[in-house]
């Protein structure tokens, strides 16, 4: 058994972030046994028969025992009483990790609640979601040269941090490091603020009268624009409440990009709305190019 | 030869839609030959070594003579210009159709150019864009099972009706009939503002200092809600300028809705802000299992 392995893991939360890390640690040869712990026995009982978990821990005290890496995989209003079960029972030489979305309400909670394991954890997001949630839409290669930011505290072990990082390259994860608040902010302009607005303009649509005339003539533009509103509501609710104000920045910002398209339309300015959409179109496809193998 | 065939099918803008309306009419059996005009001479070219058409027309006269079908397939604020030039030489025989993603201007345009030929015309509307453009993207399979909207004028004859869905149905598409209006009301809101909103967003995070370090963050999320930001810029213009009194509806209708959210941030009202999400997600869950086949 190599050194760098696992004996017991345990996650906290096993839908598409905590199965599909479980399934990535057991694929790689990483981990030795995986527990896990939850709100919906159904779910529970699911991920042992798809093979994602072993068994199911009926309490924190039961799942940590011999656990040396631990999951947090909850909707992030969550974590802190998460991470106050987990403090209680944590062994010496465990790791905790988490894949909340959002970074500095995660380094709160832990504050407040691991006292002096605080050591012992190791803020993460994985950028990989999909808006499928629930065991069943765990895979093994979901953080395959997906990017896993890390966001360490002052407080963090160097050793701990070192386990941490291994679990998630062992999952295919490319890291990087940011402070939690540079890591709301840019995640609330590329991730928070776009599902948001997916949710918001299907549902000002559903609530229409005739929304089934506007559904029958929508297209795959219009499907693909709205994936992301397909995404759990409560988890999306939790990171909109924990990053609200930088979130409420960006759609204040949004809006008065709407208030400008507005003014090129009122105008009948072909010229700036060209160049708003050219401007548009060149970044995005730079940004394709550079993200392609 | 079935009667149901076209001897010369003119395509006026060889490029996505253009490109495969001619590729799928091939494929069909249902037309002997096809011509491209267009502004580019080297897309037309590639049209030719593709194997999308047989020749370059130099001009109108020349591919109007012997053609019986005529797709216009240009920015719709091209159409009156060039159905001007259509109505010059269009035989008693042929019908025409377009593929413009807007219909009353598209109707207000043949009205002006047509003249007593305006019941040869038949409105189209195929909904099956993608980001991409020029004849490169073309491909046979495009309309299959695809809606195309016919918004036909009092004055369409029956047959210039008949022949034109003919072809598009030739094509694999699914038929149904619209009035100008209706169509660009509904499209306004399932299309139309996708785009502009898609645009909108990628232009402002384009345009900060830093932008690098926000695309260096997007996911899977943000690049399929941004997918419809890589299309033509000059064909959304077009769009939007077209139909930009429904689509400021739209956006003055958006921008509302943003606000009730905003105000949920504000508020930290967590229950307002799940129903939302979860009334989108329903309904989009819902569209999503009635168009699968």
């Amino acid at each position: 058994m190599s050194e760098a392995r696992f004996r017991k893991l345990a996650v906290f939360g096993v839908g598409l972030i905590g199965g599909s890390f479980a399934l990535a640690l057991r694929r790689a040869g990483m981990v030795e046994k995986v527990v896990g712990i939850g709100r919906s026995q159904a779910n529970l009982s699911r991920a042992v028969a798809l093979g994602v978990i072993d068994e199911v821990a009926a309490d924190a005290s039961q799942a940590l025992v011999g656990a040396d890496l631990i999951l947090v995989a909850v909707p992030v209003q969550q974590t802190e009483r998460v991470l106050q079960q987990i403090a209680v029972h944590l062994e010496p030489e465990a790791v905790v990790t988490d894949g909340g979305s959002t970074k500095r309400d995660v380094v709160m909670a832990a504050r407040a609640a691991l006292g002096d394991k605080l050591a012992q954890f190791v803020p993460a997001h994985p950028i990989a979601g999909a808006e499928l949630s629930g065991v069943d839409a765990a895979k093994a290669e979901l953080y395959q040269n997906r990017i896993v930011v890390i966001t360490p505290l002052a407080e963090t072990a160097p050793n701990a941090r070192l386990r941490v990082e291994q679990a998630w390259l062992a999952c295919g994860a490319r890291l990087t490091t940011m402070d939690p608040e540079r890591h709301d902010a840019v995640l609330a302009a590329v991730s928070h603020l776009p599902h948001a607005l997916a949710f918001a303009l299907v549902e000002m649509i559903a609530a229409r009268a005739d929304a089934a005339d506007f559904f029958s003539f929508a297209g795959a533009g219009f499907r693909d624009f709205t994936r992301i509103a397909s995404s759990s509501p409560e988890m999306w609710r939790d990171i909109c409440l924990a990053n609200r104000d930088l979130l409420l920045a960006e759609v204040s910002g949004y809006r008065a990009q709407l208030a400008l398209l507005e003014q090129h339309l009122q105008r009948g300015d072909g010229i700036a709305l060209e160049r708003m959409f050219e401007a548009a179109r060149t970044a995005r496809n730079a940004w394709l190019s550079s993200i392609k193998p």
